[in-house]
């Protein structure tokens, strides 16, 4: 090949291991990984994806689809930094140098305490390595992943729905419905992508939620989210969330930042928070939120029942700037999505 | 000329008429009205506008381009339906009819009181008459013109920057900058387009707002908005908008037909409301508003200073529902345009 035949490959490899690290699980502890072998001549060999804790990395999933010695000279083009870790599988570096391949492309470099260092152990074994390829796509698939491994603690995004001018209910709480069915059907999928699920107890005495990943007819999605529930107020024994196919977790909510970490040690690297109010303006205040799904209903409501209420903000200088990741219509309603201004 | 060919150049002369139309005042008691006179070929005879009350109106503005019979047997192609009201300056129809036009084809239907029935006029004198050409682009050019007409009142506006939980500012009222520069400019030209501007006392005393329309060098454009304040509480005499190139209107505010109604009748024909928080409630809790400009800011704020407070909603059925007209991206914010839903 020439070489920009073969950057072209390589390029090509890295979007299908992209598609394939897709096909895994978003829920689980581990990162979503696909990978792609090809040859010499820019041929793919196998491919191979993670399909979550316990079952074969991407890297071997391949190479185990290939006749032993088959992967000898070839390119490992995968979305993340081969592993240098013996957990439940063995270190995927050591497979790659024990299947004799002569380079290692990856996107995402791996910063896991445990699992870092693959791409060294690689190159003391005389594989050509390349990290960083398409890394902001890499990047941007495995967000949650990242910010969790980081932060050692779940990618928190916080969720509500309110009219225009900032309300989540009627002076009397009535709030059914705000928004339409398209929001509706958005939430549920994003539910459904959440390792977990967080509400207030506020919020289960007054609306009684199943917090179930649902889709347009009711039928329960295939992956459901840990419900959380934090508050002091006591629960009915019938509130309807005992139903839900995941055991319910309790929190009593003082220390947000444990409540995190209790989360991240059951291995749920991603909490979707439902409110209301009181939960969600604690999170914002607490500087816990990763990201925010901001609903809005083409409606005025006015009066006392607002989505946020003190963020801790006396003056304007203490603004929680965001910048907006995507404004886009959604039936009749608005969706912004917007992440906390970095700089 | 084949049939298409003619229908084809009465789409393109209305167009022009339009384009001609904007150059008119927006601000102005009477409607912005272009015209173009056509030949039996096609041909372009002579175009025209009106230029405000007491100037001459579109159609003698274009006859007036034309030397004595030069009309005769000509289409003329109007944005609005001749008048037929001899006011400052004589009926419109009386001078096509004069002048020997064979036919006269318009865009929007004249539903004024006083100057209505052009069209039967024109009829009655054997001239061919066609109406609603182009009619949607030719209301919505007219829209506050249209609406101050049927309302016998002037079209409001009301606009109000935000958060986007819905803050206009901070706990201790400190609220620059939440929007941006490309908003601010946005407003600015929207005064510039309004025939007065309308705040209340309060914010007068907050921010003693100079109530005019600038550009982004803070030099005054050409139209300004005449400044009208609402309320009770006394202002000093020192206040910014008493050097407001317009002579400012003071009214209590306990009756905002009366007010309106009051400003209709000195040719103000829209009213641009920017508040503050208590003027803004309550022109939407009067259903008094016909359309919303809501500046959101990338941002978070909470506590107790809300762009709107109270709009007497008690239960979520009496929620105001709106129809989002467009959703733009405005710098960092984001701009809402919205109508009360009307079905």
């Amino acid at each position: 090949m020439t070489n920009n035949a073969a950057v072209h490959t390589l390029h090509s490899a890295m979007r299908r291991a992209l598609e394939l690290a897709a096909q895994g699980p978003s829920t689980g502890v581990n990162p979503r990984v696909g990978c792609v072998i090809v040859n010499a001549e820019g041929d793919t060999l196998a491919e191979g994806w993670h399909r979550g804790a316990g079952s074969k990395h991407a890297e071997v999933d391949a190479l185990s689809q290939l006749a032993p010695g088959a992967a000898r000279g070839s390119t490992v083009v995968v979305t993340l930094e081969p592993c240098n870790h013996v957990g439940r599988t063995g270190p995927c570096a050591e497979a790659l140098i024990e299947a004799g391949v002569a380079r290692v492309v990856y996107s995402v470099t791996d910063s896991g305490e445990r699992s870092c260092g693959g791409a060294d152990r690689l190159r003391a074994a005389g594989v050509d390595v390349q990290g960083t390829l398409l890394v902001a796509e890499g990047e941007e698939f495995l967000g949650d992943w990242l910010v969790a491994a980081r932060l050692g603690r779940p990618f928190v995004t916080l969720k509500w729905a309110s009219s225009l001018d900032g309300r989540a209910a009627a002076a009397d709480g009535s709030s059914r419905w705000i928004t339409g069915g398209a929001a509706r059907v958005d939430v549920h999928q994003r539910r459904g992508a959440a390792a977990a699920i967080l509400v207030g107890t506020g919020t289960v005495l007054a609306d009684d939620p199943a917090l179930t990943a649902r889709d347009a007819d009711g039928a329960l999605l295939k992956q459901q989210p840990v419900p959380v529930v934090l508050g002091r107020r006591p629960l009915p024994a019938s509130t309807a969330l005992i139903n839900h196919p995941q055991s319910p977790l309790f929190f009593d909510g003082r220390d947000l930042p444990g409540v995190l970490a209790d989360l991240h040690g059951r291995g749920l690297r991603s909490v979707f928070i439902e409110g209301g109010p009181t939960v969600a303006s604690a999170f914002v205040a607490a500087g816990l939120v990763d990201e925010y799904l901001i609903y809005l209903a083409p409606t005025l409501i006015g009066g006392p029942r607002l989505a946020l209420t003190d963020i801790g903000v006396a003056a304007i200088g203490e603004q929680r700037r965001l910048a907006i990741l995507s404004l886009d219509r959604l039936g009749d309603d608005v969706l912004i999505v917007a992440r906390p201004q970095t700089n």
